[in-house]
């Protein structure tokens, strides 16, 4: 077997590997919940993320405390183009300030117990560090709007990275993820992909990215028209899609996300490029889409729209529009609550509180 | 001086005592932020907040590790119309499972480091307990269709609690707290109060509390509507509102924002009864509002348009309506995330990173 034909197998055992979620421990959950001492239901999205939890992981009272960010890091051909407000030489700094601990998502991280795990999968640079998972499967992608972005082969070579990464961590002890990623240029490769696979046009997945001008947005949208007339990525291929107009962080995190899922291990979904991400991975393996938990609303354009076409409903409004996976860390503190919510609260039994009337 | 007029001037010397917001502090706070390894601004809501909390305390680096959830609790004489959902007996239950630390407010305090302060302030049976403090400003409220819930003196008094309390918290160390409350049948009170306040019509005020049917809304609706056209509050004057719609653990709540504010801490405001209080305080003294930190919006119907109405711009979208300082209590830790970015992060000098153009 070719390599590509090889990768690709590899592929559909991780998706066919992944358990359908577990209704019942899900209503174990709702009914433990409507046990407490509160109106029901009145814990809204805490109590909901509870019995999610418990229907992913066939348990209601999941052991959450070994936690990573999986921060998949590439850069962009596209970036010649001048779509992007940062030098693409940022991209690298930037992993290097991951691996060094200075950035946002390392903070957070730190607050929330959580590993940074960070893998270059597609930096243009030579890259070396102890800290660093080195798998490149792409010396940057090349420009989109003169023809692919990558082959199918390093497509699958980042998507099988990302796959294997959460497989390593969870075999480590690892049981909830959060997607991060590094890669100027990516919410231009994000808004082609949410383009691509969705029909939506540029105008409402095209945002600022990081922070460029009216000008720039307008070229911005200009880039992702040309890149999908050129390359006429196939709207029900999404490796086609993902290869074509995609990047090789965002294919790596597409991987996590079926990994993660094929352990039974709940992935909280970050910004707009995590998010494209987990719309390629659920058009892929629908089965993975149960284990994703969205995390916020960014301020990047399209992402409510693409939060709504995947069915997420995030948990903060904060904003944001750094990526790095910085709004899904955020969000295990609000997952630890809903677990100790449901583990250390006293019954209307125990506490001798009368239940409400309908 | 009668003790009303008395009560009347230790108020008006907390509101005096409020200081002004700290500008300096606040763009200080700001400019640091701006030499962080990221775009100006991405990290959204985060980074105003942390300029907010430089210019309530004057420091950059606020120590808000001492926190405190003030929770008020109050019987409501308007639950004989059949307002709630629960009996009212249930108020005195959950005050003895907050005491015993059973409740979510508890769990979701314990989370996040802040001590639960439980505060008796009116309600109409006896309770003693070690943890308590007892403060009974009324034993329950008179039923505010058929006259005044309160006293103008029982007013003052639940207003003055609320304080003192944040006075001796803060003597303690106390720099950060939410407000809580307990009480069946405030969300009604809540909505009479907001209705007298704003000149919204009931049917914008009145939701569902901890969720009554369809047909307990409109006899909700026409208690507010006959409590407003009985004791015609005079909406230019918000004791005499609070006093005769009121509740005393939303007298009590707006004592401890103003107590809060007058000791430059900040305060956290809760769901819709909190925030009915935060209104109040606002209207006797808007030298607080500066202080006032907006989390969640919940599912009350009309706690969206409050919000709006004090300028509040909620963290978290939960779906939440329990109360007791419960969603105020969860976004403690997205100030901790604000500080903690504020503080740990690298500088682009520092890091190496190039700065982006416009």
């Amino acid at each position: 077997m070719d390599e590509p034909l090889l990768r690709r197998e590899n592929l559909l055992a991780a998706i066919k590997a992944i358990p359908s979620f577990d209704e019942a421990a899900a209503a174990r959950a709702r009914l433990h919940s409507d046990r407490l001492t509160k109106p029901p239901g009145s814990l809204g999205k805490l109590e909901e993320m509870a019995a999610q939890l418990a229907g992913m992981t066939g348990e209601l009272w999941p052991d959450l405390s070994r936690r990573a960010v999986v921060v998949m890091a590439g850069d962009h051909g596209v970036c010649e183009e001048g779509i992007s407000a940062f030098p693409q030489g940022v991209t690298l700094q930037m992993v290097l300030n991951f691996l060094n601990g200075g950035a946002a998502v390392n903070v957070l991280a730190r607050a929330a117990g959580a590993e940074v795990v960070c893998v270059d999968v597609g930096v243009a640079s030579p890259l070396a560090h102890a800290g660093l998972v080195s798998r490149k499967a792409v010396w940057g992608t090349a420009n989109m709007t003169k023809g692919p972005a990558m082959s199918l082969a390093e497509t699958l070579s980042a998507l099988l990275t990302g796959v294997e990464t959460a497989h390593e961590l969870a075999n480590k002890g690892v049981a909830l993820f959060a997607t991060g990623e590094m890669g100027i240029g990516n919410t231009t490769a994000s808004a082609a992909i949410v383009s691509a696979l969705t029909g939506l046009s540029p105008e409402d997945t095209v945002g600022r990215g990081t922070g460029i001008s009216d000008e720039g947005l307008l070229r911005k949208r200009t880039v992702v028209e040309k890149a999908l007339e050129v390359n006429s990525p196939d709207r029900n291929d999404p490796l086609d899609v993902l290869s074509k107009v995609g990047g090789a962080e965002i294919a790596g995190l597409t991987g996590v996300i079926i990994g993660a899922a094929s352990r039974r291990c709940p992935i909280v979904i970050d910004g707009y490029i995590s998010t494209a991400a987990a719309l390629v991975a659920a058009r892929l393996a629908p089965a993975c889409m149960p284990y994703m938990i969205g995390s916020h609303v960014s301020q990047e354009h399209g992402h409510p729209a693409l939060l709504r076409e995947l069915g997420l409903s995030p948990l903060l409004t904060l904003d944001m529009r750094l990526g790095e996976g910085t709004g899904a860390v955020l969000c295990f503190h609000l997952l630890d609550a809903a677990l100790a919510l449901m583990g250390q609260m006293a019954t209307f039994d125990s506490a001798g509180v009368s239940g409400g009337k309908e």
